[in-house]
């Protein structure tokens, strides 16, 4: 149990002071955050809440969108918020094409850009910008970053403590070099998430998601992938479901930790 | 229009003679064939037909699906029934996981393995299998090989005259490698075939293709990418959406040349 950590937007119906006694009830070490619900509670009311419950703040979700008007003030906030939570792990979800554009290689030249521009101010912070390739069904309208081998040729114009990438097994497990571009990433892991492969995708496909077993992702493999790379960090389950959510939140921690337990660790 | 062609799933509910009736009407040269519809019809009867109308069949759609049970027999009638057609290409959609499987290095090396076992059939027919990626949405359900560069890794072992890759903008436009793939690919090419992406996808992602224009994939971009690499065939509009079928064909066979025209040629 030392690695596992909960993603709060697993269980998105349960408020924070539930979802951080939730946790420490399981004798779950870690959480992962989202900036929307943090921001409900109170940010620094909720740093001291999940400090005082004594857990690890895993990762905060999320920074990027840098297709969008505004991306600078909002990522410098988020990098706040992160050292503010007691994280060093700030997920960056790079945003899709901007509204009527074909030009996906702008986009991405617009990502690595704004990294760059964000670099120093992570630094400073003593936050990682842990960039998150998403799964290609979001290329045009979420993240033109598709592929863990994309995230990393923009990682790797920096130093490793300041700019990472994330592998969530669900964007990336039907790559056929996935591993080897995780054997690539080495340090630069800065985040492991798991969830599992289900179908049909659902409309929108974003809520389609399972606990981890309930698919077809090869999630043990890919753990110990990352664990071969030298990652030592927090797994942290991340579930985005409609049916899960429609759960209690302590039943979907219960199935997020045995699930956990038996396909991943 | 001497290279625009027809695939007959974008007016899915057009009857076959209607479909090449309005093909010849329209001055269409080359209409894309799909097994089922030609069965319902009749093969030879089909082909007489169309060989009557002075259409060219630029590919018939599709053998594969080399993950489940008796891929075998269906192959070899999907070669033969091309070979009747008077196409030389085949598509090939490789299949997904098998049921409750997580092992997708074992499906792909079952999909090597059967190309192999087939491209002798195929050369004795004058049949090119065209070996399809799909996007990586489809890797669980429909098609392991979700990549050109895995598409080429198979087809490279063999005469490119006897296996080939088809190049959809749909299922590759995302990919950062897609132009080095498609220079790579050269006379290996032996489908092109169009439409465009728009979101939110629908439940099952099968039916959210738009007409080449109405989104965000570089489609002549891909066309010129195509060229460069030899490729001097038909290119074909393929639209699988909801909203498209319930249009008249004639009306459809039309919004396809204007958007091959406007967005591709």
């Amino acid at each position: 149990m030392e690695r596992f950590s909960f993603n709060q937007a697993t269980a998105r119906h349960w408020a924070l002071p539930e979802a951080v006694a939730g946790c420490v009830a399981a004798g779950v070490p870690g959480i992962g955050l989202w900036r929307e619900p943090v921001a409900g509670y109170g940010l620094t009311r909720a740093a001291k809440l999940i400090r005082d419950a004594g857990l690890d703040v895993t990762s905060l979700c999320r920074g990027g969108f840098f297709t969008a008007d505004g991306w600078r003030e909002k990522n410098l906030r988020a990098i706040e918020e992160a050292a503010t939570l007691g994280t060093s792990v700030l997920v960056l979800v790079s945003g899709g094409l901007p509204p009527g554009s074909r030009d996906i290689d702008g986009a991405r030249r617009q990502v690595a850009d704004a990294i760059a521009e964000l670099a120093p101010y992570a630094a400073g912070a003593g936050v990682t910008l842990a960039i998150e390739p998403l799964h290609p069904m979001f290329s045009a309208d979420r993240c033109v970053l598709s592929t863990l081998g994309q995230a990393l040729d923009i990682a790797e114009r920096f130093d490793p403590g300041v700019v990472g990438v994330v592998v969530d097994a669900y964007h990336v497990w039907w790559d056929d070099t996935v591993y080897a571009q995780i054997a690539r990433a080495g340090e630069r892991i800065a985040a492991f998430q798991v969830c599992d492969w289900v179908t049909p995708l659902p409309e929108g496909v974003l809520l389609g998601r399972a606990l981890p077993g309930d698919g077809c992702i090869e999630l043990r493999r890919l753990r110990e992938a990352v664990d071969a790379a030298g990652y030592t960090g927090p797994v942290e389950v991340e579930v985005f479901s409609a049916d899960v959510w429609a759960r209690p939140g302590r039943e979907v921690l219960d199935a997020s930790v045995a699930g956990y337990l038996h396909h991943v660790a």
